[in-house]
């Protein structure tokens, strides 16, 4: 679970809105400290949501390769799928009002998708950074419950996985690649 | 909108579950007679959350290139950023009874998502598919309302936006060209 938050660059905030319809909205992220955290406007729809329900999930998922039916029965399309591994999280918002909290969840997330640097380091003290450390507005899901679910072929009797890892190797789009290690990773 | 929707493998619905939570689920889907179709197991959380909370969203977002702040500043991580396209949809989820519709629908999403073919067509006729049309769950979401959000530097002074581009193009990631590609698609 940890390894897809620490890639994934965006993952989808599930709240519900004032006039009681759920919302989903997808958001760059970073996992740090235990906690999800991400920025935005300090008003809006999202926000304002947070505010008066602060019952959310986040939900991560990574899409891999799409299995034809036909990887494993020339005439039926039930076998079709997609592989994927999925990261759901149910948690509290909370809305991060200490600028050293901030600070420290800014940089976080420009080490994930940045990690090559080339901007001044976020810091409370750094001036360049004092307005917008007050007008960006961070949010903090503490997390109650983190909960995975994979689908790599796991059910399917070892040979005929198997097959469908070698027809994903033959095929050799650049995610099968990918696919197939994930086969051989998640499972046994 | 429909473009992202024809192209994306898949996207997220969001929704109430009988404990008052939102919840996120990723799923594969196909945008069909102006509805959202997708499948599953005839039982579980979402299957009986949909039973007693019929109003959905379904988000789906498309990733373009991470935009390093130092494309537009030296010093500041402030304009670092991610360019995305998004479409969020609010709408009321229907299990499908008709037999007729589920097949329509799940051989419309074999074809968005396996359009090489290789199955035999989905229909009511076909005893193959007999069993799995009485026991694969279909929902369709009635859609009340799309909107769109896209990300490609559209608030940029126009000589800042062809800057950026001009650095993705250097970069060449194969999603930098998408994105150089969306850029001249979407602003002007």
């Amino acid at each position: 679970m940890e390894d897809l938050l620490a890639t994934a660059d965006h993952g989808y905030l599930g709240l519900l809105t004032p006039d009681g319809w759920p919302m989903t909205v997808p958001l760059n992220f970073v996992y740090a400290d235990g906690r999800i955290y991400f920025h935005g406007a300090g008003e809006g729809e999202k926000m304002s949501s947070l505010a008066e329900s602060p019952r959310v999930t986040f939900t991560v998922a990574e899409g891999f390769s799409i299995v034809p039916s036909y990887f494993r029965d020339p005439r039926l399309a039930c076998p079709a799928t997609q592989y994927y591994r999925c990261v759901m999280i149910r948690g509290h918002a909370r809305v991060v009002d200490d600028v050293a909290e901030k600070a420290l969840a800014l940089q976080s997330m420009m080490e994930k998708l940045q990690p090559e640097g080339g901007h001044e380091p976020i810091e409370v003290g750094n001036p360049i950074y004092r307005k917008s450390l007050k007008t960006t507005a961070v949010v903090a899901i503490e997390i109650e419950r983190m909960t995975a679910k994979f689908k790599f072929g796991q059910n399917l009797p070892k040979s005929t996985r198997a097959q469908v890892a070698e027809r994903l190797t033959a095929r050799g789009c650049p995610v099968d690649h990918a696919t197939v290690d994930a086969i051989r990773r998640y499972t046994k």
